[in-house]
């Protein structure tokens, strides 16, 4: 880390995203890729300084549900059921490589560092090309590699152990954490569940996976198991910390109440969701589980359903879509919308104080936007948090920093040249 | 006109939006500030050849609701309801300038054009001062000056009069229609709504108007005629073609028929009524205008509701609301999307064949999209329109044309330069 030089950002409106939720004036001193302080008028010097009275900072977002690879394949399956959308999924796993996956993956990463997002949570297989692809770009990832039982599908099953060869090859890693991601009741074994479940608890890994995000498989599981999801998941012993559920729409009372029990983080994916519709018209009922004391975060998705993988996008999407819901438009207000998109995200990956906040001690994931940019302005202390979450869309960012490393400066990525994301983009594998 | 060079874009992926909707590889030839020819390869040579391999070319967008001077407001007015947010609203109204209003449209016209918006439709007082900064800009815009009765409010009445001067201002003006714009149901008297078609009639313009917003609004209204708006309006003898009814939210079936039958267009603005979860949480009935013949556009409605003015999310929300409230992925399908916020805002403008379209004749309001910008790619002639609608954000415009004009160029406005968009932005009136 001694390679990257110091660096103080001066002048900036800082969105600190702490404790209190401090918007002030100020200066931030970033050292060894993290937060050394924040404040008003810092007197150390950094090798680098930045003149930035132009510019809101704010902490990166954290996607928490996505796959990646899937970019490659954005456009291919649009205004279908769910069921016509997982057969265009399935046509094409049968047929992609590692190599797609990287691509995939770099197009994938570059979208989101170029929309502020510097971390996000992955579930895929050949999940080592998703982090060289992160890793070349320089955004924060966490990769779950998928694991599911072959009775279930048509697919190829993928064992627990593969998942545990993976975190060994990426263990320590500084930007790519790995984990193990079994993929749903509907695919998963109890066996498999528990075995995943002894990895994590052996690794001391996070776990990932889907979670009632259709009606269907809601229904199909109470037919099997006479329990829905999360009271089986529970039954047989699998709950616990350090998981993260993605969807988490169809949830009954009891279950709200058992994921916020066993500290189970539900990942919120409402463009997904909504675009698919699926089964029924659900939403992850959010209000209830920050009620329980659940951690609630927000995910984009993949490119094939969501199809966006904009944060800034998905975080005013979750205001509006739940104001509409619950016919109040006191809720969800921007603030919570904004702690969902940094500091719950950062919660639910284990990085509270670490990662969605800029304090003393966080990693430097910082994102800059120009505050003169029109669909930022006209921004102050008191309307930053609500601009940012309503209104600022992708042309206000200016730079991004993840470990204190500048990835994104005015649209260009510090992993990725123009020409090759020319290559890639316009001549896609896969198309 | 005849200052403006011709023009030729060679290579690119064209989104006509012309009646088949067809979807091309070849050049777009620009004459005389208006389309020339649309094909493979075009022979004729221009005095100005781009080469646009890497550009997805689609007509701009047209916001068909906007109250651009609010834009200075943006983000002081969040989170509150319907009565707390227009309370707000007229604290600033009170105290607002016409050089306010410029600014304001200036900041608003520029978020516009920067996301790929080349048309508005505004509703507003003071709108010289709106005229003035489209100008400047060169955004087309079609301002309506509002109208009220004093006796309805605590603000100050605005006669007819004022926009029949407005309107003889603006005369024969090349970006600028001017036309009368009635509040809304509740501050308008009969006498007054009839003025203003005669004034509409007499000039042959566009009327503009708030309808059933809120479900207060309705039951207001039933409660003092014993009607609902759309009924009294039939009965009273206003509704007619050239009218586009803002919101739109609490029709009756009967009142949807009459829509369709008396050509009255919808302007939809989902953001908005989701934010405000207007009156219980109604969404404007799209599928059923249409499927009567109505026509419907998409509008932003004005930062302070919206927050943000971008035609790329609102199109993209405008599929999520309505496929997730009427639990159907198939409902408002990409192309239909696209249509909403093109053809169908520019029939709505009494515009159709001239705006919202790439054929020969129609304005040459145009939007280079770069297919390498991650949020585009990877993009091909059968997922362009998807792409275009679902996924591409702000970063993947590259440049804009209105009349022929380029008007944003790599995030650059030709209009307002960097400075003096810092200084409105960084230290802008009213706040």
């Amino acid at each position: 880390m001694s390679s990257v030089p110091t660096r103080a950002l001066r002048g900036a409106l800082i969105v600190t995203q702490d404790e209190k939720r401090t918007v002030l004036r100020g200066d931030v001193l970033i050292a060894d890729g993290k937060i050394a302080e924040v404040g008003k008028s810092l007197p150390q010097k950094a090798d680098v300084e930045v003149d930035a009275h132009r510019m809101l900072v704010a902490p990166g977002f954290i996607n928490l549900h996505t796959h990646v690879a899937n970019t490659l394949l954005r456009g291919v399956a649009d205004d279908l059921d769910f069921g016509g959308f997982l057969e265009k999924m399935f046509s094409y796993d049968a047929k992609r490589t590692e190599a797609d996956i990287e691509v995939g993956a770099l197009l994938g990463g570059a979208e989101m560092l170029l929309g502020g997002t510097t971390t996000y949570l992955d579930m895929y297989y050949g999940m080592d090309a998703v982090g060289r692809a992160s890793e070349r770009l320089g955004i924060r990832s966490f990769l779950g590699w998928a694991v599911l039982d072959a009775q279930f599908t048509t697919q190829k099953g993928i064992p627990v152990d593969n998942a545990r060869e993976f975190m060994g090859r990426w263990k320590n890693h500084e930007l790519v954490t790995p984990l193990p991601a079994p993929q749903g009741v509907y695919v998963v074994s109890e066996e498999t569940w528990l075995k995943t479940k002894e990895l994590a608890d052996q690794k001391r890994s996070l776990v990932h996976y889907h979670l009632s995000e259709t009606l269907k498989e809601v229904e199909d599981h109470v037919g099997k198991h006479g329990l829905r999801p999360v009271e089986w998941l529970e039954k047989i012993g699998f709950l616990g910390p350090g998981q993260i559920a993605a969807h988490s729409v169809w949830l009954k009372n009891n279950e709200i109440a058992l994921m916020a029990q066993r500290k189970v983080a539900a990942a919120h994916c409402p463009s997904s969701n909504m675009k698919l519709a699926s089964g029924g018209g659900g939403l992850c009922p959010v209000t209830e589980l920050r009620a329980q004391g659940a951690v609630v975060g927000i995910g984009t998705d993949s490119s094939t359903s969501s199809n966006t993988l904009s944060m800034l996008r998905l975080t005013h999407l979750t205001g509006l879509a739940h104001k509409h819901a619950r016919h109040d438009p006191k809720s969800l207000p921007a603030q919570v919308l904004l702690d969902m998109a940094t500091r719950e995200g950062a919660r639910a990956l284990g990085q509270e104080g670490f990662l969605g906040t800029i304090v003393p001690g966080a990693a430097a994931d910082l994102v800059l936007y120009d505050m003169a940019h029109p669909s930022l302005a006209p921004v102050d202390t008191a309307s930053a948090v609500a601009n940012l979450v309503y209104s600022a869309n992708e042309g206000a960012v200016n730079s991004v920093f993840v470990g204190g490393r500048p990835v994104v400066d005015r649209g260009r990525l510090a992993g990725l040249g123009d020409e090759e994301l020319e290559k890639i983009a316009l001549s896609p594998p896969l198309r």
